[in-house]
């Protein structure tokens, strides 16, 4: 779907995600994953639900992510993973201004992740991530690169 | 300027004002106009003053408004008036998807703003700018219709 949209689709979409979408990294803990932790990727753009019609439209537009009602009044609609996120980020990454600095971050994160040789080589992406999260400003973020570091070398006996 | 905008430039920026951006009429008190009230309208776009180079990039396309640094770190965009709002809102129409009504709304009333006959014909536009407010939730809005009419009655050996 996403290589059948106009040009002024893509930029509407790339104004209303600098206005009130986010663009975002994290470093989740997955238990059984190779590494223990992965990195998430996702765009999400926000809305009040009186006016979550907007939320679906957008939708029926991409035809990719979930749309979700919050309690406190807001609907989103989120693109989580790494080939929709970099697939949607590479079409808006022309016209995206507020954003253009993260959407490069995350599109380098995404192409590191997908061949990642070693702890190591892992580390350096989630230092990718703290980056992207000085751009957005997170506070409650927990799992930095220092966090997993830390992990690691107080769980050396596991490979 | 305005008639020099590219297309892409053009849904960008309805889809920013549609996240982050707002539409407005307001009744202002004006003792020395004709019918002591006008109507003023205005849009403004808003951006953490620490990407105040955003705004300022805004301004550069569009070459019109002021721009504006709150205390409260916040920088923001505003053109106000009939005829440049009337301008820019024609050319975002067909783009906005959230503050389409809204537009519509301003527009209907700056094309009446323009050929105001009487007080009577004043009240009317008004409604027009209670039904903006409606849209816009404005809580601490102090002028209304209801408030231009009493103050009509109250004073109504004025002209």
């Amino acid at each position: 779907m996403l290589n059948k949209l106009i040009k002024e689709d893509i930029s509407y979409l790339a104004g209303y995600i600098d206005g009130n979408g986010s663009i975002l990294a994290q470093i989740v803990y997955i238990p059984e994953s190779k590494y223990k932790f992965q990195i998430r990727v996702s765009i999400t753009i926000f809305q009040k639900s009186n006016k979550s019609w907007f939320i679906q439209q957008i939708y029926n537009l991409l035809k990719i992510g979930t749309i979700r009602n919050r309690s406190d009044n807001m609907s989103e609609l989120t693109i989580v993973g790494n080939t929709p996120v970099k697939n949607l980020l590479t079409i808006l990454l022309p016209y995206l201004k507020i954003k253009k600095p993260i959407a490069n971050l995350v599109l380098k994160i995404i192409d590191n992740s997908l061949q990642i040789k070693d702890r190591n080589h892992f580390l350096e992406v989630c230092k990718l991530v703290d980056e992207v999260a000085e751009h957005t400003e997170s506070r409650k973020r927990k799992i930095t690169t220092e966090y997993v570091e830390n992990y690691y070398k107080n769980n050396s006996f596991l490979n």
